[in-house]
């Protein structure tokens, strides 16, 4: 999983079955200080993430997973709202 | 997910089957400003999307699942065309 | 998928079961304008590219469900050979 | 897999259904010399691994596969505590 | 799929189950003309390459199709020993 903050939302009116009523977010990946990396990706979220939090998110098949019919066509998902991380410096 | 703009289309006569009938599209990735990020890629659409369109796209294994048998080898669609995208600058 | 041409050829006698007769092409993955993007890759052909022709790949879980059983154990596959290709210059 | 060393934990409260209960740690990957490559990524952890110890990490959907219900939306974790590693200067 | 050269192994005592009795490798992935790209990554291998050999590697989910079980979490493993490459120069 990957660390990021959301920045922003997007809408799209025509799009594929089953994702009526997904909320999609633009979230900015970052490292463990809260440095930008790479660019914004869109994750679905079914948690209630807001611009500004920081969040934790799964790539790849296991999106799939939040959704219980798991045939819905979403590569990116929030998994959790962060409440603290703890790092060590190298 | 991730988004871009639709650029133009590539034909393929001799291919595998359960591509026939499916439309193949070159979609530039963009950051959240509009800027080209890495080099297009090929997605399949089903939802209309043409030239100039902001579309978000799925990549992976999640593309499967816009097609009912499930069985198709591409691994990135169209999901959807953007009406409108909010990201806070930071 | 990614676009690429076909650049060479692969040999591997001592190999996992299941890929004894699948033909395994290097191939160079190019932007739209034909300029190679990174190293070549080795992907399956069951359609009968050959060395030039510019082709068609599919990458990850979507590669094994161009076989039949779907067990092979392959991550790349040539999926159509490309008649032309039409992108607006931006 | 890749090969890391485990830097720090990540704490959300509020996540998925399925993630209660799973220890997420932040690994640092580096290459076989020790240096480190990329951004931490965060890993679920079942078998026991800390602070300081290095480790192997599986990354994609085989991450799920030690999880028996295999339905949990993560794609990275901790496989094996490496005891020693031997590599070829070349 | 990758080449590569066998560069390494690794051991892991304490790691998830069903890993054990495999063994694993550190390859260096190359490119066509052996110049290594990218960090070494550990791949399992059920063929017997070694030190020195030249190996195809498949990444992602289609390695675990090469344990009958499939569900263990590998997300690399060789495929075969290359007998030869055979790469046009462009």
């Amino acid at each position: 999983m990957r660390i990021g903050t959301v920045v922003g939302n997007v809408w799209a009116t025509r799009k594929e079955d089953g994702l009526t009523g997904l909320k999609f977010l633009f979230v900015q990946l970052e490292d463990t200080k809260g440095v930008p990396v790479d660019v914004p990706l869109i994750a679905a979220d079914r948690i209630g993430a807001g611009i500004g939090d920081t969040v934790m998110v799964t790539l790849g098949s296991a999106a799939r997973f939040v959704i219980s019919e798991k045939d819905v066509p979403i590569d990116a998902v929030v998994i959790g709202i962060v409440d603290s991380i703890d790092v060590e410096s190298r």
